[in-house]
């Protein structure tokens, strides 16, 4: 039993390293269980198929990283500060992600959002409501920066999470880019531009 | 001479085609010559690899795309009204996309970088000039703006076209993950608030 929950998490530990590297299409189950140093037989004891895996990939994926946003956006801090702890959570995974893979890797969802949408429908639904996930969390913050008037008055709250979500992706898609995760620095000013909050009053309180 | 060049552009047609629709990665010479309907052998006497011919993609599409922002940009027209006209045409872009494919196909350049960027470091190393000319042909828009004073006098102008351009990327995906070009609806919006310009009256005085 212990065995073999090993071997299926040294599966999931190597096809999200390999696919952060190199993404979806390029690998092979045969590469995947090499990696992960366990006989390909064992790969289809625990997974239908590749797709499946990959589905299984993204949902411990988001498992860890909704429980990190959820903890970062839960602080006993002002609302807009804990957007502000997001973003260098995020600059941070990202410099680990480089320290430890040699390159910048982005985003996991965003990778394979435009890798395989097209192609996968589970794959897509699944992002999808990751995504909306992602732009709920950043919602409820808003909302509650917007009811201390932190915000402008006539902000969609929704839409300004959604644009929130899409610049994060963005700024992402650059850091890869440029293998540079100091591409995130902007997201704090860029969102409270977004929110039309005022820049210097919110950078003058928060620390560095 | 005219069926050489023909040729060529058959392969480069076909590869744009397969590119869009299912990445790079996943195609094979085989394929794209089938596609073409040129037979595999003469893909080498054009190309010296299947990344050479990537390369040659990613180029073609640049030249017609910064024609095409070229000549939006630079129109007589309010300088905030030419950028919302680039947002529209890019929705048009992808719409057509949508028609020709059945599915909103994306960038072209947003969907290599973060699928090849890591492994290939001349895609890697044009993408990225592409990218900085993209932000240039914003920039001279936005100094516009700024000399009008129709943006705020605080604004970093480099940086702000920047973040436009990064939240272009993020809401394309979002285009691209949803299967809806609305998603470029918010551009514009969000381009103002990014610039810090004011809403209301811009949107007052454009045409829908």
């Amino acid at each position: 039993m212990g065995r073999t929950s090993d071997a299926r998490d040294k599966i999931l530990s190597a096809a999200r390293t390999l696919i952060e590297q190199r993404g979806y299409t390029a690998l092979g189950v045969a590469e995947i269980c090499a990696a992960a140093g366990v006989p390909k037989g064992s790969f289809y004891h625990f997974f239908e198929s590749k797709q499946a895996l990959a589905i299984t990939v993204i949902n411990e994926h988001w498992t860890e990283q909704r429980q990190q946003w959820t903890e970062v956006l839960g602080r006993d801090r002002p609302p807009l500060q804990r957007l502000r702890d997001l973003f260098l959570a995020t600059e941070t995974v990202q410099r680990v992600g480089q320290q430890d893979n040699g390159k910048v890797v982005g985003c996991l969802f965003g990778n394979l959002a435009l890798e395989l949408s097209n192609q996968a429908d589970d794959v897509r639904q699944r992002l999808q409501e990751i995504f909306d996930a992602q732009i709920e969390l950043i919602e409820q913050v808003v909302a509650e920066a917007h009811e201390r008037g932190e915000i402008a008055a006539t902000v969609d709250m929704h839409d300004a999470a959604r644009s929130i979500v899409a610049q994060l992706e963005g700024r992402v898609l650059f850091a890869k880019l440029l293998n540079d995760p100091g591409q995130l620095e902007a997201m704090w000013r860029n969102c409270l531009a977004l929110l039309g909050a005022p820049p210097l009053e919110a950078e003058a309180d928060s620390p560095r």
